[in-house]
């Protein structure tokens, strides 16, 4: 498409368009002025290219205009391309003119060229100039191409996208972790998850997916936490635990390969390229109380009906030396009121964890379809039936049996591309203590 | 892909298959007793199919399942597919086995067959069943190809989708309309655009869109406004509001294609295929001026400065005689203070609304990229520039000359499907007065 301000991108310069004039716009990377030839690396969002300046050959309106631009500043260059041996790439641009579009101020807060680190306050701060940082652009790209490739292998699985209301009258989970809205003078909530909207979706489309933002209070201050962040989430009729498991290992599997076909020089920018995760199919399963066991014969110091912290998944991935694992069939008490009980068990639930080496990615189970049994549960954790009405009405009209899966996005994206803080996968991260940019 | 609980959907049902023994789950559409013989109508996703009962040939334990079923119960039936010329599609299921998986309650308060007729407050409020209606499946499998292909495009453009946060510290484009959410003790609110954000995400990834809720707290009561909708926003470095007028024009012509290809069906169970949109191209583009003064021409009373209205626009639509079409350069007055100003003239903006008919689908404008600027059109528009210093400092660090668009997911909705009401065509709309389910 032919737009206003520019012929071609910095990729598009190779040594083949020698001698052709092209129009670019983008940023000044670095300036190197060696008297007699002074050179500027143009940075735009695929990558860079060098203008070259020679006394005497170039005109002298041009060289003041160099001598003037700082880092970040934005111009516009008019040239012809000249194939040199000498330049990045073999090739660099001869600047016929130079318009500057904006002229960044000094110093700048934060070192785009990434020689110069920064704290990540520092960088979140000042994120405008953080996200051109070639690592940045990097993951943000694998996180377009995670995005795409999630939807497309939903699609072809037989899942339509859905859109479901952020701001609801009550609570999904029970009532912590929520944050008010006032809502046309009535007090009114963020969704933590869209769980009970996909469960009625999935009795209208059978296999519906959301991708979308959800919200929780979250007090903890870890790496892995944030109060707002994006969930993937299917729900699908006629499905169980099983069945969306593979569903889940279908679509990771989809994603590992389209990053790895995608996004190799992004892999190669963040270092990650041997460290990608593989995935062994079919992913192992364990259960629960075989989790348990394992840990306990290796003299991991945990019981029965506790929960798997992450030292002990940390632990337990080591053993069982598997990159990717479900852990399945959690207890009952550990799991939200509309987890299936497992037929011949009900102190256990058809339920999964999905873990890579020690991190959860994502959990989901079989749900309960019935609303006797919804009912008992509710009352078993402590929930008062009357207040989730208008979702137990539902059942009473055609509930199919489903299950279903929620995903957190920037976790994903912590393995896909070897990041330690889901804050540096996130654009703007929200948490207890940040709330701008 | 296997599951449990099906082998084959409906649609899958084919006179080919004669036959064979197939395993299929959904939902009770119809039933009709004939006494000798006995239909039930199987709905799934994709469609319905027809069971057939024969006294003295099917067993009586499935004629006595058949018998205590009510409508939108849910079951697994085992059959043999029948090819018969008198059936439905020309197959039928003969039931070796029944399962009932869940038995509605009776009477059902919304009608799915779609025979009796519910107001939207009835429909909304069994939103459950009304999803189940054959129109609103259709509605939101269109919706499903529409998202589907306003990424394919935007993608194809050099567009990488983000996510920004909806939980944020201030205003975006004056104090009106927001909602307040207490956050972590703070007062916070959610956004009304990303506007700001795609800015800032413009000056590091070149090309950026979103796809996401934004919230407004609107009073008005019309078929066209809901407190909480999904905008699909665009933003672009280098382009101007031409550039970005013609990226919507091939995202819409996209959209329209897509869904004659993919939605024919759906259109004919709306009847909407032979009033679906025609788009003419390049889309025509008039200036405010010139629609000012042919709405004056034909006598409709009208003065310079004044927003066109809806009825205006009805009447502007007719005269011009095309489905779509931009109206350009608006009063610098009608448009947030980040609009461009025209070169030449102080008073008209670089903007522009995208109608269809007399709706407006779109709006979007070049973007002012230099602070000074900015700032003086803060002033200009009665705000602090001091409350927008947390933005205004990325513009002095090389923000590029930029432009975008941001357009209402469910209005585009509406001249998809041919609804007439937003409600119709989002799943858990959400006004002042509705908040549930």
């Amino acid at each position: 498409m032919k737009i206003t301000y520019k012929t071609h991108f910095a990729r598009d310069i190779k040594a083949e368009l020698n001698g052709y004039v092209v129009i670019l716009a983008g940023w000044v990377h670095i300036k190197r002025d060696l008297g007699g030839k002074k050179f500027l690396i143009l940075r735009d969002k695929t990558g860079t290219v060098q203008l070259i300046l020679t006394k005497g050959k170039t005109p002298q309106h041009i060289i003041e205009i160099f001598n003037k631009l700082t880092r970040e500043s934005v111009i516009k260059v008019k040239g012809v391309v000249k194939a040199s041996a000498k330049a990045p790439r073999g090739v660099e641009i001869e600047p016929l003119e130079i318009e500057v579009l904006s002229l960044a101020k000094t110093p700048l807060p934060v070192d785009v060229t990434g020689k110069v680190h920064a704290d990540i306050d520092t960088r979140l701060n000042n994120r405008v100039l953080d996200l051109r940082r070639k690592e940045n652009q990097a993951i943000f790209r694998i996180q377009d191409t995670t995005l795409k490739a999630i939807r497309e292998k939903l699609r072809e699985l037989g899942f339509i996208e859905v859109l479901t209301p952020k701001i609801i009258a009550s609570a999904t989970e029970g009532g912590a972790q929520l944050f008010p809205v006032l809502y046309f003078g009535r007090e009114a909530f963020l969704a933590q998850s869209p769980q009970l909207y996909k469960e009625l979706l999935a009795s209208a489309f059978e296999r519906v997916f959301e991708i979308g933002p959800a919200f929780r209070a979250e007090e903890s201050d870890t790496p892995y936490h944030l109060s707002e962040f994006i969930s993937v989430d299917i729900e699908a009729a006629f499905m169980n635990y099983l069945d969306v498991m593979n569903v889940l290992e279908e679509v990771i599997y989809h994603v590992l390969m389209k990053i790895r076909k995608e996004n190799m020089e992004d892999l190669k920018i963040l270092k990650y390229e041997e460290h990608f995760p593989k995935m062994r199919r079919p992913i192992k399963k364990i259960t629960y109380n075989e989790a348990i066991n394992i840990l306990q014969e290796h003299k991991y110091p945990i019981e029965k009906g506790e929960d798997l912290s992450t030292p002990a998944l940390r632990k337990l991935g080591e053993i069982l030396d598997e990159e990717f694992y479900f852990v399945i069939d959690w207890p009952t008490s550990t799991r939200p009121f509309y987890t299936m009980p497992k037929r011949d068990n009900e102190e256990r639930t058809e339920s999964f964890d999905f873990v890579y080496k020690w991190l959860e990615i994502a959990s989901g189970s079989t749900r309960i379809h019935e609303r006797s049994l919804l009912e008992k549960q509710l009352i078993r954790q402590g929930l008062d039936p009357k207040n989730f009405e208008y979702f137990l009405k539902w059942f009473n009209w055609g509930m199919p049996p489903h299950a279903g899966w929620g995903l957190g996005l920037s976790r994903l994206m912590l393995i896909l591309t070897g990041a330690k803080n889901v804050r540096e996968v996130v654009l703007f991260p929200r948490d207890k203590k940040r709330l701008i940019p």
